[in-house]
Formats: C-alpha cells, sequence, structure tokens
C-alpha cells in the first residue's frame, strides 16, 4: 500500500498509506479527551487467537487514510492552539528571510519556497513557556499528557492478558514504570531527566518524550549538502524515515537552499526537527570559520527558532583550553561543529563564543522552548580515541552547561560518541549520568570497531544497543553509507530499521514492562505458522514477506505448517507439537492418556509428580539475572 | 578481480582470485619450515608511509594466484603427511557408499559424484590419534605450529611498530598471551580450553583453533533442503563463505545426494567441515524419527568420518526428563536435531540413544579425531523462551558428557543459544564456562529480539559480539534469511561480513593485543583521506567503495580531502590539520612558533606548562575500563 503522491514535480512526492496489515487508531487520554493520540494497530489474521498488537507509530498523518496529504500547505497545526490557550506567548513580525539564510542562491539554484507563511511566536518576559517551567510549576501540559498516553501503548490492557512475569531486565538504576502517568511525565522534566523537545512554533508536531525511564528513541540525520541531493529528497527522507520509526529528525543540511530544505521539513513533520545551526551560520560566511560572529550565529538561532526548530545541537563545550588535546589523536576532530569551532578558536585566540555567550543561547532559546542538545564537538573518530580526555573534559563542561541551561529553565540533552569498542561503552554512560545530572544521553551509535566501511549500521547497531541497555535516551542512527556518502532512501530504511531493533533491545534488557510483548507475540506467530502474521508484527513486514517468497512464493506456503529450512516432513515446530501431547498425559492425573508410542508405561506416573517439581523451577528469576550482570 | 571460473557446467564454479589491494603471503614456522602458513597481505598505496597489513586468511587456494583451481579434483593433500608420519593409523577398505546414503536419489535426480576417491585412514587402538592425545603427552603436532603461526600475524612486528598500549580490553578472565606459540597451543589444547576440528581424513584442511585464549572464530551454515538448492550452489556457497572470513562450514543439507554434496564440499575445502550427522541419519529412515536406530546412527558417523568431517553436533543433551520442561514455551524445540531426538525418546519412552551410547560414539569419533560439538538441542528460539530451565538442565548434561569425551581423548566443543535478551547473555556464557570446564562455547547469535525477521543478521550481530567478549570462541552466523528461507551467496556475504564485525568487536574488548591494529590502520588512512587505503582495509572493499562511487564516482575524488558528507570547503578533518599546527607551538619551548592567527599572545607561554601537564592524563587508563565493567 505504499503510493507515492502524485509526482506533480512541484512539489515532493512523498509514501503516504497504511503499512501492510495496520491501521491508524487513536487513543483519548482522560485527562484531555480533546486529544487524538495515534497509535499503529497490527491487524492479526482471523485465525491467529489472539488480539490485534497496538504499537508506537511515528509515522505521523501520512498512514492516515482519513488526511489528504498536500505537502505545499503542509500538515495540521493543531498544537498551535495548546500554546496560545496556556499564554505567555505572543505574535510578531519575524525577522525577514535574508538572502544569505539561502547561502545567497541564484534565480536559477533556488529551491521552491514554501507557500505558506505563519506568524512566529515568542515567549513574553516574566511567564512560563518551556516544558520544563510548566513542569517544575507543577503544571501538566498537554504535550505531557500526549506522550504519557503514547508511552503506554495500551500497556494495561496487554499485560493484563500477558501470563508471564515480562520484566526481569538490570535497568542499571533506571525507573521505569509499570505505567505511565501524565503525572510521572511531569516529574521526570521537571528534574531535567527526560525532555519532550517541542519549539512553540513547530505547532504539526506530535509531542514525543526522551529519557531514559521511557522508550528508547532513534533519530535519523538527513539533510542535503554542497555536493548533491535537493529539496524533494529530503522532505521525502523524512517521510520514509519517520514511516519505519524515527521518532526525530535531524536536518544536517549544508549549502545552498539551506533555509527553503528547513522550512518544507518542518512544515511537514509530525516529529521533532533538530538542527546544528552553526553548520548554516557557516554557510553564511562563506564556509570559513574565521569570519563567524556571535551576532551572525545569534541571528541564525533566531532565523530558526521562528522557523519552530523543536533542537539545537550546540557545540559550546569544545572550548580552547582542550583543543590542544586532540593533537595526538589518530583522528582528531571528526565533529563537524567541534572542528569549526576549534579553528575559530584557533584563529582568534579567543575562548569559544558559544561558550561565553551561552547564558545568551539560553534566554533565547527559552523564549521558543527550543531544547538543547549539546554537541560532542571532540568526540572520537575511532577505536584508539576513545574515551580520552579531549572527549571526557568537553562532557564535564557539558555537565557545567547543563545546570546553567536548566536554571535558565532550558530542556537540555547531551550528545555522545562516536567510536567506541565495547568495553568502554559503559563508562562513557556511566560518566554522562555523573556529569549531567542524569539529562537524556543521545549518541551517534557508538560503531565498536572501525573496520567495516559499508556496514557501520551494524558496527554501531551493537553499541548502541549496549548503551541503550545502559541508560542512552536517544540512539543517531548511522546508515550504511556512513564514511562513505549521504544516505539514500535505501540506506535511511536500513538505518532506521536496524536502530530500531537496536531500542528494543535496549527496551528489553532494561526491563521494560512491555517491550516483550511484540516478541511474544511474533515468537507465537512463528512457532504456528502463521506466515502473514510474522511479517505483519515485524519492523519491516515487506522485507519479510519478500525473503519468505523468495524459496517459497505460492500462496498456500504461508498456511503452510513448514519452512524452506526444513521441508514439509521434517520439521522442529511440528514435532514440538507432539511434546506437547506428551507432557499433557504426565500431567493426567489418572496417569493414562496417550503418548506417542500408545501407551504409557508403568514408571510415567511416578516420574509425572518429579517432572512437575522441576517445571516449577522452569523460569530463572530475575534475581539471578540481575547477580549475573553485577558480577559483569 | 573475482573470476568465477569455467562456466564448464559438469562442475560448480566458484569464485577464484585475490581479494582487491591483497596478495597472499606464507609464514614459515620455525618450529617447522616445511610449513607454509597463508597470510593475506592488504597492500597500502605508495604515499601511505606505513607498511602493508597482515590479516587472518580463511580464503584457501582460492585466493592463490599460483593455484589453478580444480574442482572435479580438489585441493591439495598437503595434510596427508603429517598425520602419517606421526603414525598410528592405517588405512582401510572404507564402507561402501549406499544408495540411502543419497536419499535412495533416482538417476535422474542424482548429482554428479566427486570423481576421486581417497582410502580412508583410521586410528590404531594403542596409539595417539587426536590432538588433545597428542597435546596432554607434550607432544606439539604441525598442526599446532600451524595454527600458533597463523593466530600470531607477524603480531610481534607490528606491535612493535605501534606506539600506543593497545590491549586494554576486558577479557572476563580469558588469558590471551601477548604472543602464540605453539607450547599455549598445545597447553590450551591439553586442558581442554580450544580445539583444532581436523579429521585425519580431511588432507585437505588448512588448520585453524578454536579457543577463548585465541582470535573469536565465526561458521557459516551452508547446505541444501528438500526444498530448494542444489550441490553446485553449496560448493559455491562454500568458497564464497570463506572467501569473506568464515573459519569453518557447515553442511547442514537434508534431502537427497547429502553423501555426494558433502563430498564435493570436504574436497574442496579448507576449512573445517562440520555436520549434524541426525540429518543424515533421517533421511535413511524416510524422514521419521521413531524409526531411527542406534546401528543407523552409527553407520552413518562412520560414513561421515571416512569423509573427513572435523566435527559434528551431537545432541546427546536431549534427554527424556528434560523434554516436558519445553511445553511450556513459547516456541517450544526449535533445533531439528532437539526436535528428532525428543520425538524418539516420547515415541520409544525411552532414554536418548545418543546419550546411552555416548562411550561408544567416543570411540569411534576419536579413531578420526571428530571433534565433539555438543549441541543445543533445547536451545531457546524465543525471548520468552531464554535461560529456562530445559535450556540449563541440557547444558548441564552437556558439561557431563565433555568430561566423558575428554576422558575418552575427545576433542569437544559446546554448542549455545539462540535467542536470548542481552542481560541474559552473560549468565550464558558464565555458566558454560562452569559447567563445561572451559571447553570453548560456540553459540548462534544469540538474537536479542524477535520482531525483526529480514534482520536477524543484526539483531544476533548485536548478542554475538556480547557473548564473543564475554568468552564465546565460535560465532555461528546468522543471515538475513533467517527464519524465512535459506540464504543465496549475497546472504551468506552479508552474514559472515556481520559476524567478522561482531568477532572483531568482541577481540577489541577483550583485550587482544593485535586487535586494534587494523582498526588504526583503517582510522589513519580516513583521516589522510586515501580512500583507496580506507577500502582495502576494510571487511568488504566493494562494498565501501561502491557506496563511495554512487556519490563521488570521479576517480580523482579518491585522493580529494572531502568527501561527500560535507563537500569541499567545509571538512572537519583538515580543520584538524590546523590543530595539529596549534598544538605544535605549544610544544614550541621558545614559546614563540606560529599559530593560526599569526602570533600566540603572551598568556600562551605559561599555558602551555599546563597543557603538557594535562596532556599526560590523554588515555584513561585500562584499570579504570575494568573497574567500569566491574560495577556493570
Amino acid at each position: 500500500m505504499n503510493i507515492r503522491s502524485n509526482p506533480d514535480t512541484t512539489r515532493p512526492a512523498v509514501t503516504t498509506g497504511s503499512l501492510p496489515s495496520s491501521r491508524k487508531i487513536f487513543a483519548t487520554p482522560e485527562a484531555a479527551p480533546d486529544l487524538r493520540v495515534p497509535l499503529r494497530e497490527i491487524i492479526l489474521s482471523e485465525g491467529a487467537g489472539e488480539p490485534n498488537l497496538p504499537v508506537y507509530d511515528t509515522s505521523g498523518p501520512y498512514t492516515d487514510p482519513a488526511v489528504t496529504i498536500d505537502v505545499n500547505t503542509g500538515l495540521p497545526r493543531n498544537r498551535l492552539a495548546w500554546v496560545k490557550e496556556r499564554g505567555g506567548v505572543e505574535e510578531y513580525q519575524g525577522r525577514d528571510i535574508k538572502p544569505e539564510d539561502n547561502g545567497n542562491v541564484g534565480a536559477s539554484h533556488a529551491a521552491k519556497a514554501f507557500t505558506a507563511h505563519h506568524t512566529p511566536l515568542r515567549g513574553l518576559d516574566g511567564h512560563k513557556i518551556t516544558q520544563l517551567e510548566f513542569a517544575r510549576a507543577g503544571i501538566i501540559t498537554k504535550e505531557m499528557i500526549y506522550v504519557a498516553e503514547r508511552e503506554n501503548l495500551g500497556r494495561k490492557q496487554q499485560l493484563e492478558r500477558a501470563e508471564a512475569a515480562l520484566a526481569d531486565g538490570e535497568s542499571f538504576g533506571a525507573a521505569v514504570p509499570a505505567f505511565i502517568t501524565p503525572e510521572f511525565v511531569r516529574s521526570e522534566i521537571a528534574r531535567g531527566r527526560a525532555i519532550i523537545p517541542s519549539n512553540i512554533n513547530h505547532a504539526e508536531l506530535e509531542p514525543m518524550i526522551i529519557g531514559r525511564n521511557f522508550l528508547t528513541k532513534i533519530n535519523a540525520n538527513i539533510g542535503n549538502s554542497a555536493v548533491t541531493s535537493s529539496v524533494e529528497e529530503e522532505v521525502d527522507k523524512m517521510v520514509w524515515a519517520i514511516r519505519w520509526g524515527a521518532d526525530t529528525v535531524m536536518d544536517l543540511s549544508t549549502g545552498r537552499n539551506i533555509h527553503t530544505t528547513r522550512e518544507w521539513i518542518l512544515r511537514n513533520s509530525p516529529v521533532p526537527i533538530g538542527t546544528v545551526p552553526i553548520y548554516q551560520a557557516l554557510e553564511k560566511c562563506e564556509g570559513d570559520p574565521v569570519k563567524l560572529t556571535w551576532e551572525l550565529y545569534k541571528d541564525t538561532l533566531i532565523e530558526q527558532c521562528e522557523q519552530g526548530v523543536d533542537y539545537f545541537t550546540i557545540h559550546a563545550g569544545v572550548r580552547l583550553p582542550y583543543i590542544h588535546l586532540t593533537a595526538n589523536r589518530v583522528t582528531g576532530i571528526v565533529s563537524r561543529g567541534g572542528s569549526i569551532m576549534a579553528k575559530w578558536c584557533l584563529a582568534h585566540h579567543k575562548e569559544s563564543f558559544l561558550y561565553t555567550h551561552f547564558d545568551e543561547i539560553c534566554d533565547l532559546m527559552r523564549k521558543y522552548d527550543v531544547s538543547f542538545s549539546l554537541g560532542d564537538g571532540l568526540r572520537p573518530g575511532s577505536i584508539a580515541d576513545a574515551n580520552d580526555r579531549a572527549q571526557f573534559a568537553e562532557l564535564e563542561t557539558l555537565g557545567e552547561l547543563t545546570k546553567i541551561a536548566w536554571d535558565k529553565g532550558c530542556q537540555v540533552m547531551i550528545e555522545g560518541p562516536g567510536h567506541v569498542p565495547m568495553h568502554k561503552i559503559k563508562i562513557n554512560m556511566d560518566k554522562q549520568l555523573k556529569e549531567c545530572g542524569e539529562a537524556p544521553f543521545y549518541t551517534l551509535g557508538p560503531l565498536t570497531t572501525d573496520i567495516a566501511p559499508g556496514y557501520d549500521h551494524i558496527t554501531s547497531g551493537i553499541g548502541a544497543a549496549m548503551i541503550g541497555w545502559f541508560g542512552c535516551a536517544m540512539l543517531c542512527y548511522v546508515t550504511p553509507k556512513e564514511h562513505l556518502g549521504l544516505p539514500d532512501r535505501n540506506d535511511v530504511k536500513v538505518g532506521v530499521i536496524t536502530y530500531k531493533i537496536a531500542a528494543h533491545a535496549s527496551d528489553l534488557a532494561k526491563g521494560h514492562p512491555a517491550a516483550q510483548l511484540r516478541d511474544d507475540a511474533l515468537s507465537r506467530a512463528r512457532f504456528d505458522f502463521r506466515w502473514q502474521d510474522q511479517f505483519s508484527l515485524g519492523l519491516d513486514p515487506e522485507t519479510a514477506k519478500n525473503f519468505h517468497d523468495e524459496t517459497l512464493p505460492k500462496e498456500a506456503h504461508k498456511v503452510a505448517h513448514f519452512c524452506s529450512m526444513c521441508g514439509p516432513k521434517f520439521c522442529s515446530m511440528k514435532i514440538t507439537q507432539d511434546v506437547r501431547d506428551y507432557a499433557a498425559t504426565l500431567n493426567d492425573p489418572t496417569g493414562i492418556g496417550t503418548s506417542m508410542s500408545g501407551t504409557i508405561e508403568d514408571g510415567m506416573a511416578q516420574m509425572s509428580a518429579k517432572f512437575k517439581e522441576m517445571g516449577e523451577s522452569l523460569y530463572l528469576d530475575a534475581d539471578k539475572v540481575k547477580e549475573s550482570n553485577r558480577v559483569l
């Protein structure tokens, strides 16, 4: 059902329509019956013998058949009313768009401007604006109610149905509750342990939350560069990324048309959009870091605040005294933002203006509730450079800046590495929690080895799953093209699916109360040879079905009780049914029953009691699991 | 340079020729100058400023331009002389091939027989035959010398060149030495902590070692089934798998032509071949597990011992009293061998004949030095079933059987799960080490979530990297087709590369003394914009180059100092060079030098001393890393 919209060349074509065997449903929170919180219901086959499974839905209106998508007008701006009704904001004549905002692009190369213009809002002095400010004041916003409902996924009904004790994970000090309430959301935001990135000017947003006590999230990076790609491709990539599960999207565009590209993306995005404002600031001074000024940077922040960017990566921890610490590295400074600031600091022999003007940055971002994503400009770019003094010096500074931003009322998360071998991942996570007061960690990978260009979604998926388990709140995807080129549509999908795997594996290991419900539903489908349900419940139903059909394409095979690995007469799952029949005879109090061989021997009656006793220790308890990881 | 051989349809076509930028070199061990131990030398570009990098080479003569490959005659049988010269073996008239060995295939469906016939060898009573027996007697075999040289990879010369302290891993009690000596190999085999799977009848073998104190190995499964694929495809898959790095290959064929397929594979395989003999035994009784007998099974073992199979998966731990423990599982028994034996046990209500005849199995396998791979027939097939009583009851029995096999002089490794969430992986590894006296663990994955059919190379690559770190010796690959169909050529490659990543990430984290050399070489190439070297040093040079060329195809771009992500004027690595220039001025004792801005301010001279002091704590020491993981 992947319909690409009208291929009218004047507007980007995007993919719409439901995912396979899925329909959009909406939950209505008790605390705010006017809200409609989207879920995706995976529809199981008629004979499944179990209810459909609701799952988290990042895809926005694009998968809602009731909504007509027109990227020229953008998504409905429902959230505008939420912001206005709580007050404390004003509409004002925003900053004029200047030629330099689009890299002084000439008419022949200019992208088509987004048609509609929305007057920006900003916070008024003396009023609460940010989610953090409301949370601290004990006020539960609609955004908080929305995300609480969204995180629960109908968890209560599902858990009541599930028989086994599901949550035996090891969370390393996280505190994931059985059910998410709006009050829990508020309290986590108030203490800085979670954020809802939600610029008051991003009215198209379906709010989501980032924090270690919520579902592990993933981010997808898109963006054109000076060398390749177009506005159309980037809007399509955003829609494509959220279709497969990206929770937030970063627009890392460089080159020309940077303002216009971002406008198209924001007006069509139901997920938070992050940017690295220094990239655009640099475009405004012909790519020469030495020419950067605080005024130019500040003007860029205002431009992006007014557009509705939800979080800014700001590399304010790249301080002059740390720069020389990278000199002996194998790969020096690999963060673009970090290297720009390093060059500026060196050229002027001055402390970074991001650091010296940090207070002003906070004051500005607070007015729009733009969240900080404090950038790790000195992150390691190779295994050799992991966890070195440069990286950790910056992280300590990010901790210092976190407290300043919190004092100013701003929401904060912290960016992390990079390239880190497995044995150095936990020290990173632990240090981040300690230095930054449990502000959400948002990591790129980490890549656990450098030797597989072309497969860095996998080298990093390993590290991402581990750091998510250890406490990371959001995982920034890495695509197969990492280090080699810009990701295309297919790379975006592979990156997103890989990171959905990592995030879900993290949730399982942490002991998220409802994470295993999907695994169990899929495994039951697998065991029952409900092929279609197995595809539908997977992260990528299309690929699973295509792979299956390569060897067993016939429709009849999808209900066949065998698969291509074993063939029809030789199937382990079929044999297992016999085991169940046998076990049933063991539980037969008469001791008679019918075994596979037709009769049960005399000794069986006595053994039955012993078997029952052994069965009671069927599952190792959670304590043993925790003990194993503590020893580790 | 991938030349597929003469497409003569009477013989399988296989891929030959060097890997990109590579050449086959041979090391000559001091202890046995007649041996030629293959390595792959990765040839760096002229301006690299560093020597070529030798890496482990599993690909056999297929990548040696000096060897003419003819799969009809098979590989040179060099190892025959080694076996004969140490004596204790006899040639004898082997078992006749029977129609049932190939599933009573009719003439119209019979695969072409392998032409050459080799008279089998077997051990004589009262003589040492197995590597374990020689090792215990203090005798260092040629196989031991060979693998010692192979594992070292010219490590000594390389480590002398490397400046940093490389090995700061956490090995959880492993004991990886700085250099591998033949005596170390002998001692590890003598205590059962490593094996060299090496049937005396597999004379084409290039020996390799499996043990937690050696490089982490990977296995690739191939094999036709009753439903699909052919002999030709399977031989090609074997050659293809070892080309990309498979250390051993299991032939899991079922259906017809099973004997002939295996003969083609063995005669053309330089790596150890493993099988699951019960699969073939079952074919001999029309696929009905109830009709299996010890005699039929034993006859199959002899058949495969004479052919030269190097290790047998034997599910002797699936005991009658454990079977009912699987009844309440979500996915019951998912191991084919396990379910066959379970059905047999139930049908006859008898203890497994593999368990009751285990002594005889040992006596037979010892005569050919076939290694045990004690199968985990009750491994979990879903997250819900991980670490349950059924799995661990079987593992305890495998520990008991390990000791029996050792007493009989047999080499042993132990198979492991399966589907296991991250937080339950370490308890598996720890229990295996304890129950099985550190016999090498050989695990399938484990898959860390069930929700991604089509991507199970990734769900399992995460678990594989972790269990390898924790002490697993060999990782059995999982391909994208897992649960969906038989892997084709491309799936085999993706599976192998994914598992090379997992194995290498494990080696890095364990602190293998030389593992990081390749990461560092690749990262230096990346930092220097030596694109071709970056491709050459990667696990899959072709894919990396193709990905790069999609956006920057021109030859000139491969020496350009920028990439498609950042564009020419905006490159972090270029900026980093400026940092180095700057840092050099800090180390200038005159305090003058030249900074980016042209002059150094007065304060700089004082700061220089402070910076130097900070630089000394550049790298966190290994103790801190270890401490972090202990807390975990």
